[in-house]
């Protein structure tokens, strides 16, 4: 399938599930939707906050067209299942929110991990909760983000449990990709970071550490969803968790060099 | 002298010129200042147009302290000379915007050429218009930038002489540094880019060419000079040409890695 025939599956109500894995070698996206009343505050945190928040398209204000990730996409109806919200509380879980829609809405894009995981499986860097098809263990550390007027929260992050003698290919073959989330923010004792106990993480499944394994922590995209539901804004869409907007832009595209 | 005392030098009206040269090793900005109802289309096409539009920071609405590139700082004072903008026309050039300033106002630091021509000169990379002691030239290309809301316009570029020798090299140095502008935008033929001679640059002055050498282009800040001039928002201020904010912030601190 390629990514239009997929749009094209899910806006026909034929595919509701996760994306991962629907289409192979092509960007998949986190979506924000915020009142424009709204958005300089987002946007502003994002570009304070790049690691988490890699910004790859933002709509103009009412259109549900990604011009430059996908032009043929709806963003109405183009993801398999939403989250609405009402002043920070979660009130729907949807797969279509066309009728919800407004003229004065904002469509953020922000990179997401699916990508840096197939550049290090692409160079022999095992996934472990991709080995047991779980779901990436995530947790909030006590490291603060930039604010950016309404918005503040923890940085979240995501472990992945690397080899130590791949450790360092790891922070390379990410690095290049700064536009989903890029280098490790950290390696090594989650204490240092404000992580109790890495077999409860507060979003996702834990996973196992084996020997000669090393923790690796990559800023997550979920941070994204906890500065939302402190800041509260009067109404909000997002995607619902694993069910991402698949883009025409290929995973290579988004890399630095 | 470093950045502080440089700072209160000009804040107490006692340097009113260029800052070029004035502190040597630290990242200047050019400034332009909106009122927030402006802020989010600025922003956003500062984010659709990275090349001419760097952001190294944006202070919350109403403050006029860069707390991340100069936390002891003054932007209604620090800079040598500022322009005024009413409707889009220039209507003052000042040395002081503190009696102008108001509360919705959002300032927008972008950064500078004068970083990366550092680094080509460290790099044996020789720049002629520092050579001659004149504005570098400057062209409007027939390249659009990518609009954003009410702001759009061509992108404007500088250009540089570099021996054939050195091209790859210049694109290497530059390259490092996207928050400045980066690596260029076209080498060689300026018809391609609708630059119909270089004896006549829109902006600054035109420098000579000699034998074994190629013009490369590289994005320029006055791209965001013409949009405002287009857009023409209610109110605005920017720095004067040349009379730049020196931050806190080293040439190395923004590059690449």
């Amino acid at each position: 399938m390629n990514p239009t025939e997929a749009r094209q599956l899910i806006r026909a109500g034929q595919w509701t599930g996760p994306t991962a894995g629907l289409v192979e070698g092509y960007v998949q996206t986190n979506l924000v939707v915020l009142p424009r009343d709204w958005a300089f505050d987002f946007l502003l945190f994002c570009h304070r906050n790049p690691k988490p928040c890699p910004v790859l398209e933002v709509t103009e204000t009412g259109s549900a067209v990604p011009v430059r990730l996908a032009p043929d996409a709806d963003l109405r109806r183009d993801l398999p299942r939403y989250r609405l919200y009402h002043q920070g509380e979660l009130v729907a879980e949807v797969t279509d929110v066309s009728s919800d829609w407004r003229s004065d809405l904002v469509s953020f894009l922000l990179g997401c991990s699916f990508t840096f995981e197939r550049a290090l499986l692409s160079a022999g860097v095992p996934v472990r909760h991709l080995e047991l098809s779980r779901n990436v263990p995530m947790y909030i550390t006590n490291m603060p983000c930039v604010p950016a007027g309404r918005f503040a929260g923890p940085l979240v992050v995501s472990m992945r449990p690397i080899p130590d003698s791949l450790v360092v290919r790891a922070v390379q073959v990410t690095a290049r990709y700064p536009r989903v989330h890029g280098a490790p923010i950290h390696i090594g004792d989650p204490r240092r970071i404000g992580i109790a106990d890495l077999s409860h993480p507060d979003f996702g499944d834990p996973v196992p550490m084996r020997e000669n394994e090393t923790p690796v922590f990559w800023a997550c995209g979920v941070t994204t969803q906890v500065a939302l539901s402190r800041a509260k804004p009067a109404f909000a869409i997002t995607h619902a968790p694993g069910h991402m907007f698949i883009t025409d832009v290929r995973d290579e595209q988004v890399a630095d060099s």
